[in-house]
This record gives structure tokens, sequence and C-alpha cells, in this order.
């Protein structure tokens, strides 16, 4: 192993990984380095290149602190977040789909009851959102984990403030025992993610926009079913086409509806999928 | 683009950086894309794999500071360092090979003249190391800029030391009219590259051995050469064979012969790339 070259080296790196406990663990690194060779010999990468590649992934690490997470925005915006979801959410029919985490997920979101006003102060139309927890049988769950968070009127996510200390749009309900929930928010916006850090950067070289379309992110937790992870997308907003993380299902774009009073209502039923499902 | 699922997503993504003004750029982000997300198919990576892989990458750019750089650690053991050097150092038989830059590279070491002792209060047993600087035609090379850096007997570069105010086994000189240099320092020693990031992680999850065969690098700059970068490796190392960043070759493994007196001394001449030949 003294003369390795580039026909050679690859081999030699896999064989380093031959003692790998775990087999799980020796397959992904195995993986990993022949297609991270292919790419660099397919495009017969420069050293000038190479530190270029190297500045930009300390560059998002650096970005990376408790509230923001630029890997997370670097595999949405290259596609790797949502082929991974949809590699593992491949759900029975009727169930509601799974989109892209996103990179604005934060543990500790408050506690609301039914009808409370998640918005918090948070700056926007005011809306109703009301659904039901379902399982694939069109029963309600009752009692199920409803996390909901977006972005305000400005296209900021609470965590995008220097300094704010309470959260806003951003909280935690629980279902009825009919599989019902209803809280007040703000309208959903486009807005762009953020493109003050690498990812921006790689937008902007690649002629690329930063949009998202409008969108509410939920989480639902419940025993015996998967977690669903997932948004609803609001229908006519001119980014659906283009969402910037690749995040659209069409079964996930719903009406917000105005009412006579100039607010807007959301009404969207959750389908989730048993856990015993999921457990292939 | 709407529905995307794991078969669709990959071309909807290559799709939206054809827009790309660069078209090396957009050679690299299409080839990119390819190759990621067939990794990620190929190992059907879960949800909780690619968070840990965002987790491991964050952790990496984390650890990185002015002195320590543990993405070039992560791309020196994968092996795309020396996959990168060896797609683009291919020389004329005669010519010094490269071999990794390595992450212990700084700018601003100390110049010296001829006979300083760079070690600069570094442990180690004494050594002088002397050589020529050559071009391909075998003429000599004068005034040649020749960076010399190692790691102490302890297997620590000055760097790596909390606090150290000064540069210690690193430094410039220059070759004379001759071709010729000589300096004292100290012996160069195995060491294992830092085990306490990432990197580290990663080596011992996969019972790999952090050991660097005994070297002392190289840069060599002469106008009108191709920049050398290598090692001179120390003959009968134990690691030679199992490099940790998969650098060595035989061409660059000389004998460091000890002298009458205890002292070492090491004789290597470095023939550099012109470098009309390189721009291919």
């Amino acid at each position: 192993m003294r003369n390795l070259n580039q026909d050679t080296i690859t081999q030699a790196v896999i064989a380093r990984f031959a003692q790998t406990p775990d087999p799980r663990l020796k397959e992904i690194m195995t993986s990993l380095v022949q297609h991270l060779h292919a790419f660099a010999r397919e495009v017969k990468l420069t050293e000038a290149e190479w530190m270029a590649g190297i500045q930009f992934l300390t560059a998002t690490g650096q970005k990376c602190d408790d509230k923001r997470q630029e890997f997370i925005l670097l595999s949405d915006t290259l596609g790797l977040s949502m082929l991974t979801v949809a590699m593992n959410n491949d759900k029975p029919a009727g169930c509601t789909e799974a989109t892209v985490f996103g990179p604005f997920h934060v543990e500790g979101a408050p506690h609301y009851e039914h009808g409370d006003d998640v918005a918090n102060g948070a700056s926007g139309e005011p809306c109703l959102v009301r659904g039901r927890v379902l399982g694939a049988d069109g029963k309600p769950v009752a009692n199920a984990e409803v996390e909901v968070w977006q972005a305000d009127a400005d296209g900021n996510y609470d965590v995008q403030y220097e300094g704010l200390e309470h959260h806003r749009a951003r909280g935690i309900l629980h279902s009825g025992a009919d599989g019902r929930f209803h809280f007040k928010t703000i309208v959903a916006e486009a807005y762009p993610i953020p493109v003050d850090g690498p990812v921006g950067d790689m937008l902007r070289a690649t002629n690329r926009h930063p949009w998202r379309p409008a969108h509410l992110h939920f989480m639902i937790k419940a025993p015996g079913y998967e977690t669903l992870i997932t948004h609803v997308f609001r229908d006519g907003d001119p980014y659906l086409d283009s969402d910037a993380v690749f995040g659209v299902r069409q079964s996930l774009v719903a009406d917000w509806v105005k009412q006579a009073d100039g607010s807007y209502m959301l009404d969207f039923d959750f389908v989730l999928n048993p856990a015993h499902v999921a457990a292939k």
C-alpha cells in the first residue's frame, strides 16, 4: 500500500474499513467512499476545487448553532432530504404523505389548548386551523401530539430573530377524544430560505431562487403510529412547482379559505400510518 | 414538480442547476447530486442515519479553527485527498512525486538561513537535513522556496499546543545558486492524527488505527515550475503500509542515517516539474 494511484486508491480505502464491527456502518462507509471517489474521478476534481469544497463545508458547519442548521439546509437544497424522506415513508394509500423536516424545528415549543393563538405575537393575517388526526381505518386518534411551526408574514421563523426570548408561531397541542384539534395562528406565506450563509452562496452561484411556497409544518406523534413529519402547502402559491427544497406533494396542497370577516380558515385532516406496518 | 418521489427527484434537482452560468460549476453540481443521491439510494439511508450524518458534518465544521482543519482530516482519512493529489500530479518520470498537503500547514512560518535549527525548541533527536532542488534536466534550481514542517517527538505539530506563541519545527529556506539547502531539525517520528474530534470517532467506530508513518513535509516553489507538495517518509517505519491518510509513495521513502555522534542525517533531492508541462 505504498504506491496508491488514482486507479487503486478506492479499493485500498474500502479495505481499510474491513474490520468495522457494525455491518451497517461498514456498508455505509464502503458505499460512501465509492460514490465520493466516483464523483471526484468523474469531474477530475482539481486541487483548487477540492480546497474550495473543504472551505465550503467548513463554513457550512460554522454557520450552524442552536438555532441555525446550515447542513440541513444544504441537504434540503440538494434534494437529499426529500430523497431520504421519500425512501423511508412509502406509506399505504390514504395515509398523509411526509415531507422534509426542514432546519427550523426546535425543541421546547410551548404547549397550547384548543382555540389558543399559537402566533403569540408573530406578524400576519389571522387564521384558524382545524383538523382531525385519524387512523388509516378512519377512526379518530385521541390525544395525539400535534406540533406546528411556521414563518411569519416577513418570512421569518421565531428563531431567526436575534434576541427574541419567547417562541412565536410554534406550539404543541393534543387532539381530543374525537381526534379533533383547532388553534389560531397567522396565514402561511411564501418565504426565501436564509441566504446569508454558504447555501445562499451556492444558490446565487447557480442562479437558483431561494423561495419556498407558503406552508405550515406539522409533526404528529401518537402511540401505535408512525410519527408523521409533513407540511400543508397553500394552494395558488407561485412557488408550488419550484420549491427550493423539493418538498411539495400534491396531496399536501390545501385551500386557505377567506372568511366573511377577512380572516382565513384551513381545514386539514391527517391520517397516520400504524407503526407495525412501518416496521418492515 | 409536485410529486417527486425517490425515482424522480434526482433528475428534478439536476434540472434546477440548468441555469448555472459557470459551465464547470454546473458540471460539478450535476455530478455531485448524482453521486450523493446514488449513495443514499444504494444504502437506503434511514432518516436516523441521515440525521447522524448531518450531526457528524456539523461537528466536523465546528471542530475547525485557524489551527485545526477537521474537514481536511476527514478528506485525508477517506482517501479523497490522495485521490485528488494523484489525479492532478501525474508528473513525468524522474520528477519527485506529490502527496497529501495535510491539515497542519499554516501561513506565516519563520524564515531561516542555511544551517539554522528550524526545530526552535521542539522536542526530538537532532537531525541534519540537506538536499538539492533540481529541474527535470538535473540542473540546480536556485532560490527555490523550501518550506518544511513536521511533528515533534511527542507526535504534535506546534499548532496543536494551546497557547504556544512561536512556531516550532516549521520554517522557510531558499536554495542556493547550486540548488542546495541544509538545516537542522529533529528526527521525524510516527504519530497518530488527532482523534479528539469527529474523525477520531469515525476511526474508532470502524476499528482503524490513526497512525501516520514518520515523515517530513515539504512545499517547494520556484518560478517556472509546478509547486511541489510532498513528504519524505522514514524508511523502516511500521506504518509505511497502513498510513491513516493513504499518503505513502515508495519513491518518497528515505533513510534517516544515524551518525557517529548519535545524531541523524537525511539527504534528499527534489526534482521539480516545469510548469508548462503541467498546463495540459
